[in-house]
């Protein structure tokens, strides 16, 4: 049983090249991404997707977006602060986005302010006052020094030198990449605890090894079965109208050597009855603090048929994805998206009638009645949620 | 309020013209019949699908089969049979295809019968003795007559010429036609007792005016209500794999003017939540004596998201459709079909891994608690299922 070697991204050798979704199942192709503008459009396309791996990507994808910058730090940081914000862009709503964007660069200026104060303390007695960035850069105009000068007054001023905070960046980049990779596996095992071998599993959209570092969230206890010869069979709901069942889940489990069956989403009712499924596993986009979690259009009937089956139905939610300050899913917005999705989209021929009037939630959110557990990576909260999802994060 | 002028076929001036419904909705094409090939061929290629529709279309495409005959009354009833059993080739599970073919073979030869009565009651003093079929065959040998002298020795043996008995098939092709238009208006009537001025209304599949000959079943309150200003706010399941949804009820319903609103199977959970649907209605491929009924995949999930919501679901089923001597929905085999169809049917490039395994059930069957009433064309039928579907009968 050879370890899961599927992810959507590989950091090696200094290169960060991308699997490219969109092109999946029918190529398999990582693309190297050489700039802001290669990482962007692999966000924008959606050729990396979901949101633990869109950050780890634009991680990566920020440090690229910078090593080759030459200059002095206050240019440095300006131009950090630009391609953080052009990346950002790619997918406003996508808060993993901003929140690595966000992650790299507080990393960075706490770094450089811990250097700092290092420097002023090494370099007493000479007066330093309280520095701000500001006043750092009326210090060294980068618009007139050197990179060498700049590079020296660089690293007098801010205990850095450009060279130091490039590293900063991509150690972060890998960090982030190894916590995630360690959140999936925490959920994984703990998901693993809910099942045993040979049981019969139901899945909806992908929440799977390529929508993470690795591993996955709700598929992660799948991938680790799967080494430890669990033998589980799994049914992937198509996922409508974006096929991200049929795309991606199906393929990264057949890829993995998980048995697994492709239905479209309106056959769950037939495959529970057939007693097949023993429990439901998905993903979840935004949990309420009461335990309402919005995930992909559909997951609300999927817990709803497991609910009339008495199926268990368990939603994996990293800590990071559990919104405290959102109380119940009624206050969750639910993105509407284009009705061409519906209409046309992998289609030959338009499948509907032209500008047929439609209605395209992107997300469903299932009320916490439905859930039987949900699965953190600290470990599985039981109803009632309302109290017990405060207690992971005391 | 223009009265629905949308069918399936049209037979006027002696021509059979039937709407390629694989054609819909990109384009609205009427093709002409003109010989048995032509009807097996729209049949085979679900040109004309619905099982009212393609009982219609059997019968006038037997008509059409054999109207060109020429040669004694013998041949013409081995020609009948020849082309009746080729036409029900074309589809040997439909039920109402080999129904419509027998229907109209039994009725040509109980006109041959009660004509060959009355040729013997005038004919008196004559001898005929109890003639049958095999004797008549003997009385005049259709290989050595000529037409004209077949003919007149026909109108002796039969009392009917063949020119006769094409009429009768005719007529009855006609009739079959009339009492399924009647039919489903009924079911339009009664469906309409269930509902009020501008509800909203959830239907899954195709139970339409093109799946009959004229107003559908499920459908048939729609289109009633349509001309007379109920305003209903109707949502179609496009209905995976085949998008009968998508492709037909989005289409006709649109055609007929209706407000109607297409979404992906997995969302009508969502359009339920919303309150947006308060009634649910449904047609039925075969329904057992107990009240469960089977029809396309997804509908009994449809049911059980209507028991949690709370909205009714009613069930539109042709007397012809309940198998009093089918006990319950356990006993109705569920066909399943070729996993193309979920994995690269309709699709440029193929949406899924190659060869994956799919599970692609054509029908699941509702279990009788979750219908809330039952329409046929001869009145509402309430729970239980199993005393009152036999009153129906009575």
């Amino acid at each position: 049983m050879a370890v899961l070697d599927i992810s959507p991204l590989r950091y090696e050798n200094d290169k960060l090249m991308i699997l490219d979704q969109t092109k999946l199942p029918g190529e398999e192709v990582f693309e190297e991404m050489t700039c802001a503008e290669d990482v962007w459009d692999a966000i924008y396309k959606l050729k990396v997707r979901g949101a633990p791996a869109i950050g780890v990507a634009a991680a990566y994808g920020l440090y690229i977006s910078v090593r080759d910058y030459e200059g002095d730090m206050d240019g440095f940081l300006k131009y950090v602060k630009e391609k953080g914000d052009y990346l950002c862009s790619a997918r406003p709503t996508a808060v993993n986005l901003e929140w690595a964007i966000k992650r790299m660069t507080a990393k960075l200026t706490s770094q450089l302010d811990d250097a700092s104060s290092e420097e002023r303390s090494d370099a007493t007695p000479v007066e330093v006052g309280d520095a701000t960035l500001g006043e750092r850069s009326e210090t060294v105009c980068g618009a007139c020094s050197n990179a060498d000068s700049a590079k020296n007054a660089d690293a007098t001023t801010y205990g850095l030198t450009v060279l130091d905070a490039k590293q900063v960046l991509e150690d972060e980049a890998k960090l982030i990449e190894k916590e995630d990779i360690a959140a999936c596996l925490a959920m994984g095992e703990y998901g693993l605890k809910l099942l045993k071998p040979g049981m019969g599993i139901l899945t909806h959209c992908n929440a799977g090894t390529i929508a993470t570092a690795k591993y996955g969230t709700c598929l992660a206890p799948i991938h680790l079965g799967q080494e430890r010869g669990y033998n589980f069979k799994v049914f992937a709901d198509e996922t409508r109208p974006l096929l991200q069942g049929a795309r991606l889940t199906a393929w990264e489990l057949n890829k993995a050597g998980v048995d697994v069956t492709l239905i479209c989403d309106n056959m769950a009712s037939q495959v529970m009855k057939n007693g097949w499924v023993d429990a439901i596993v998905v993903g979840c986009d935004r949990m309420a603090a009461n335990g309402d979690g919005a995930n992909k259009i559909g997951t609300s009937g999927v817990a709803i048929l497991a609910k009339e089956y008495g199926i268990p139905f368990y939603m994996f939610v990293p800590t990071s994805t559990i919104d405290m300050n959102t109380p119940t899913g009624d206050d969750i917005h639910i993105e509407l998206r284009d009705g061409n999705e519906i209409r046309e989209m992998w289609y030959e021929k338009p499948m509907a009638p032209d500008g047929i009037k439609t209605y395209n939630p992107a997300f469903d959110v299932t009320p916490a009645e439905y859930i039987t557990a949900v699965v953190t990576e600290k470990g599985i909260v039981y109803p009632p949620y309302t109290e017990n999802l405060k207690e992971v994060f005391k």
